[in-house]
């Protein structure tokens, strides 16, 4: 496939990102060349900024959207980067593969960081361990300096409650700063950044921002930014510091040029274009949420109809992707690629032992909630009948 | 301005980058959505990382060509995190703002970095300066680690001779590894990086490359891959740590699979577009370079002809750009505003005090070799007719 928006012999893209694009957000891909201190650009990346706010459910103004040329990764170093000190406790709840690798670039930061894994995979961090390990912590008069949790775990599919979360560290340990990966769950999942009381949350375009990969956008509370913008606080690292950043998000917010790297122009216009589709619907963002998951559960429920099982039980499962085991008996690899052979492209495992025993199936933006749209149908009936071909029955 | 490719009204960007891109560039950037990990992307991937070898002359296999989703920015924190020790002597020859932001990017990884700063500004370090140096600190038996190289300081239009300091490098302190920031310079001055015995060299996609930003590119030699790589060295970055991303390198330049952070797909095809269109010229890297440099004497020899003074003296001054001195007595402010009237954006200076006595004029990629296409020329009948219009006289 070369350069062309649509071709027919071109495969549905259905992992967890990148995802399907609009046109809208393609076009914008093409914009030709732009000064990054034009005032064209400016009100390009001014629109994004406020409209990121409306993403993250924000109106705190002292809160800070960053949004920097990078992949969704850069975003732990952000983290690390900004709000955490080699002498700080830190607390990884763990429910797979991605948030394992937070918590190694924490490391980095960090000489005290602490994981709590899931129950078993596919499975939340049960809340008795949380409450107990803030409260042991607290008690020593060593409270953690930072929590983080993985909204949904890209690699097990698992949706952890972060509001639940977020209040019990608030009651336990209040000072504790609360950071969210959702990489895999902005724009698809509940965030309410400013009532649960969030201090960070970061994710990448790719995912159900609906916008090709290379942004990392994230967004920081007045609380977090205190820290990161503390003038006596030594920072390790160039790229990812705030001190850098954050002057430049603020100039162009504002209206205002600003030069510390030069933006990812077309990618800016992409975002643009998606913020606007996102946010031009009745109710926003919640809408969007909503729809998502209509979509997610019809699909899930057809999945079980046919008697298969998914990874994560229904009340923990996120809402962008679905997490599914093959079948005892059935070839996995030669199940997926009768489905690319039909034509759409879906994702293998990739959690430890487990990494051949699943796969993952993306429904986020246009394949899930696009209008005149039945990729997650077409989807369904394509598992099913490439079962069928390989002598599945239920 | 929106989404279109081309529009009339649309002002043409002659700033030292981000340049004007090519249709094929701008429609590879709408590429469909693509798996990371499908056949079909590893396929434009490994051709990319293929032909970034060519871009930098090389064919030593030790080497390694990187792409990163990132700014051009993020090719000084590789250098630093990667090639620098806490301990490391490193030099910083300095031709301009630029030059002095890399120096403030090795001072996190290193605690002595020595800066020598050119003659005047518009001038080189005076090679006498750079001798005696490394001169003295290989006798104090303390030789410099590193030694960076600015090609082309972006701020200055000057254009440092690589090869000459190269082997000034090799003759007194053959352990130093030699580093050149290469973002205003690869793909419109020469570099031969096996030749030269260059140990790294970084730049930027949206600059002589011709494709958008959001792409930090480089090379490392073998030599500078073995201290990366030392298992027994410890990394304080996450993102920009070599030991992640070499891995995903070799692994798609072999044609496989692998994953670290979601690569940005379709920034990715459009290098592959632009490097095919370097490459398919007869004679190659080699031709286009040429060719800018003929393009690049003319607008100088007819900036001269009016009575304009530019920053660089003509054997220092880079061939992808002109930094131009205003004339005496005329509104610097005015002058750019008049011009971008006309149709062309120019870039206004940005170094020191020296900020608003010149601006500057990109001239890389199509707008200065492209076939059938006299942006160069009609830039400077906008400067010549504007500079009348203000009065003007030589």
């Amino acid at each position: 496939m070369s350069s062309s928006t649509s071709s027919s012999d071109r495969k549905l893209v259905m992992i967890p990102g990148p995802i399907e694009f609009s046109d809208g957000v393609l076009n914008a891909m093409s914009t030709s060349s732009q000064s990054h201190t034009s005032p064209e650009f400016i009100k390009v990346f001014q629109e994004v900024l406020v409209n990121t706010r409306k993403l993250f459910q924000s109106t705190d103004s002292s809160a800070q959207p960053i949004v920097i040329s990078a992949s969704g990764t850069l975003g732990w170093e952000i983290c690390g980067a900004n709000f955490v000190d080699k002498e700080d406790k830190v607390l990884v709840l763990s429910t797979g593969f991605f948030s394992d690798s937070f918590a190694d670039c924490l490391k980095i930061y960090s000489d005290n960081v602490d994981i709590i894994d899931a129950s078993s995979f596919g499975n939340i961090v049960p809340y008795d361990l949380i409450e107990s390990t803030l409260k042991s912590a607290k008690e020593s008069g060593k409270p953690y300096n930072l929590i983080t949790i993985t909204q949904v775990d890209t690699s097990s599919g698992v949706l952890s409650n972060v509001e639940k979360i977020s209040s019990i560290v608030k009651s336990i340990s209040p000072e504790t700063l609360i950071v969210v990966d959702g990489v895999c769950s902005i724009a698809v999942e509940d965030l309410k950044f400013d009532s649960w009381g969030i201090d960070y949350a970061l994710t990448a375009s790719q995912k159900a921002i609906g916008v090709p990969s290379g942004l990392s956008i994230s967004f920081a509370s007045g609380r977090a930014m205190e820290k990161a913008l503390n003038p006596n606080r030594k920072i390790t690292s160039f790229y990812s510091n705030l001190k850098k950043w954050v002057p430049i998000m603020k100039a162009y917010e504002s209206g205002n040029p600003a030069y510390f790297a030069t933006p990812p122009i077309q990618l800016i216009h992409a975002l643009r274009q998606s913020l606007r589709e996102i946010l031009s619907v009745e109710g926003g963002v919640e809408t969007r949420i909503l729809k998502h998951h209509e979509s997610s559960e019809k699909f899930k429920n057809n999945l079980n109809s046919i008697g298969l099982k998914l990874v994560p039980e229904r009340e923990v499962a996120a809402n962008g992707l679905s997490a599914i085991y093959f079948p005892e008996g059935i070839d996995g690899p030669a199940l997926l690629k009768k489905i690319s052979d039909k034509g759409i492209n879906l994702a293998t495992g990739i959690y430890k032992d487990y990494k051949t025993k699943y796969f993952r199936v993306g429904h986020m933006g246009v394949s899930s909630i696009g209008e005149g749209r039945n990729d997650v149908d077409l989807c369904f009936k394509y598992i099913k009948e490439s079962l069928e071909e390989l002598g599945y029955k239920q």
